[in-house]
């Protein structure tokens, strides 16, 4: 049934956050936790995925998430090649698969897939032999599940627990995979309170179907929150008609002291990065206090090391 | 003399099969079987190489060479470093030769040399200090000598010896360095039928003189094979007046289920990838049980490694 | 004051040979001298900064110096990761900011920083947290402070001392990075005369006050020196009004046998690379006996190694 578990339940491929059983979840964020000191090692490394060999499968540029999976494989001792591979949109499907079946012949045992169209991890991972698992770094609109956990980490970190909390996610849901992962992440986890905010042409049609409640008035929407989470605004959506100024945006749904006081007093603010400063958050407000948004690019290693040693980390 | 081999006979640079004494090929494709389970083991490395420096010099972009090269040398233990060097056709040969020094004076071991011109891997051979070795990885028309012997392995794989076989190479013989390396392999390990099939705008006139039978009617040219190795077809070819089309091409060179069943029952079927499916090859005759196609790509990396173990394996 | 040193006069950045103190200066070449010896063995690696993340981050691309770097760091058993930033004139300060915060939140060690603006390695430096260092790669005309030790490593490892020498810059000093960490360094370092010779439009206004001895006859210029430091001329300076033309240039300006006959006759001759044979040097020269132009590409990687080493070397 479920591409991503094995017969006896455990995590065979990372593909998204939708149907991931609540003790997976867990079982990710406290392994992560097990990973948190490696950083601050004198020597930051672990043995545990010595000799593997792990491609970073990029058919969309990313030099940012291409360098959170590298240095977590690094660090986790694992051989890493990065592939850049350029489609167009002839690009066949079987194009892939005879790429991905060449790496696999290779005696590949990760691939870390980012991909512009939606479902290109699933194809590949419903596809490959038994020892080889797929990550999701990103596929189209769909998921980002890797980012989707490290939200969830943050968020335990800080607040210790899910089920007593409100968290709001702000922006552009519609656009986002960000978002779906983190819905479908704190759902799971047993958050009661989850709400989206943002314009209505900003926001998927039917998204409360997916447990949240719906907010077009921001200030409505932050009232009582103890977790923020803003989404970045894609440049493009401003330039089309869904939009009229990234000032004018800014005014409405941008997050501002005066705003971010309407949450709780110690509500954490995250971001997943890159920020568009003075468009959907104000730099008062990123480099506050009340942020989280490096914290949460450290996690994402700690998470990301833990996802790859429970794909990879063999039989022990 | 020979500029690949010492004074005592042994391998000092890989540029190309042609003259490549018998004993040389049969020693790389006997250790090429020894690092056969490198790939296997839970840690896929061996130290052999560690602390060594080796370039992978591509003046000519190709992923997946430089992959095969890459894994090859990181499985070894070795540092590599990628290197893509855009070329004009103005560059001349001082400029390349000035970086090749540069690099040299760093140290480094061994150069992996891609290049769009044919003689590009030993013009640099020539040039480099006694404990610089030089692996031709594809020159122009010219030759791709380790493509060459990870077939001659597939084939010993197979078939078990070479004096008893009939190997066609089907296709674009003219613009292959594929072709060229094969041909000069298979005459010198002994195959006594060697066969190229293609339409005569496709093969280099002459090749007859390479000691191989010539034909242009697949039918013909496939009965009775022990071995069938089919060639990529350049897309640009089919642009210009060399071919009509795609279509035209694969009805009366593309291998088929049904030309297959002319070659012996327990003929090979390989092909050096990337593959046009349904241009050279029908997708049924890939994927089906004939087909050695992955398997040469898990060959190639034993080979590869085979071949730079005993460059730069030291004086041991 | 210093923002390369600590409280107690240790290296903490490696920004700029400006400033730098002689010991400091000396403590690097010293430090490269011990490293010497690493690019000889059967193993070059020496286990200094294993588990250490080092961050090559080129806004500006540079093959050559990327791979020095590179090498440095894989001798000394670092992580090593690539990032290839393009910017644009627009790109804010702020959003290389957000880079960085983010990299170092991912357990940085140090940045090599490449920008085509001068001051941008001094910025990021200014910023990051005490546990970080940054190297200069090269900012705009500014400065190339690797670059400046390694020459002054080569002048010391031919001629042993600095305080009776006469050291000639030749060409380009207006659009030189490399030239103006030279003079600091060189007179830092004691050398009584440091000449620069050029043309007027390539010679900054004001030279002088750096201490150097201007001229614009060459032979003048070379007679009786020790050391000849040519530089690399950029050929867009060609297409404008500053120089009539390549042929001219060379002419007037390029280190031919008869003009090297000038200087002292066991004088050596210095680039730092890439060479415009037959613009700013002949090749009898380049290749010729008092030529030690691949001896700096040797030494370059030592020096950076002790560069690195010093930096993120830990409390040992």
């Amino acid at each position: 049934m479920n591409l991503q578990l094995t017969d006896d339940g455990r995590l065979r491929h990372l593909l998204t956050l939708d149907g991931l059983p609540r003790a997976i979840i867990t079982q990710i964020l406290d392994t992560a936790e097990s990973f948190m000191d490696v950083g601050e090692r004198e020597v930051k490394k672990v043995p545990l995925l010595r000799g593997k060999s792990i491609f970073n499968l990029f058919f969309e540029p990313s030099t940012r998430t291409r360098t959170t999976f590298e240095i977590a494989a690094k660090r986790l001792s694992a051989d890493v090649v990065n592939l850049n591979i350029a489609t167009s949109s002839q690009t066949k499907g079987e194009a892939i698969l005879d790429t991905v079946d060449n790496l696999a012949a290779m005696h590949a045992d990760m691939f870390v897939v980012r991909h512009s169209q939606s479902g290109a991890a699933h194809f590949i991972a419903r596809h490959v032999a038994p020892h080889i698992s797929v990550v999701n770094a990103g596929d189209g609109r769909h998921a980002h599940p890797t980012q989707g956990l490290l939200d969830m980490f943050t968020i335990r970190r800080y607040k210790g627990a899910f089920h007593n909390l409100t968290v709001a996610i702000v922006g552009d849901v519609l656009h986002s995979r960000v978002a779906r992962s983190q819905i479908h992440a704190l759902t799971t986890l047993g958050v009661p309170e989850v709400r989206v905010i943002g314009p209505k042409t900003l926001l998927p049609t039917g998204v409360e179907q997916m447990g949240v409640k719906v907010f077009h008035d921001m200030e409505a929407g932050l009232a009582g929150c103890d977790v923020v989470i803003m989404l970045r605004l894609q440049n493009e959506r401003m330039r089309g008609a869904l939009l009229p100024s990234a000032q004018e945006y800014f005014k409405f749904f941008g997050l501002t002291l005066e705003k971010l006081a309407l949450a709780k007093p110690d509500a954490i603010v995250m971001h997943p990065g890159p920020m568009n400063r003075g468009v959907e958050i104000a730099s008062e407000v990123a480099d506050g206090p009340q942020s989280v948004i490096l914290p949460q690019v450290t996690y994402g290693i700690a998470v990301r090391m833990a996802v790859m040693a429970m794909l990879a980390g063999g039989t022990a």
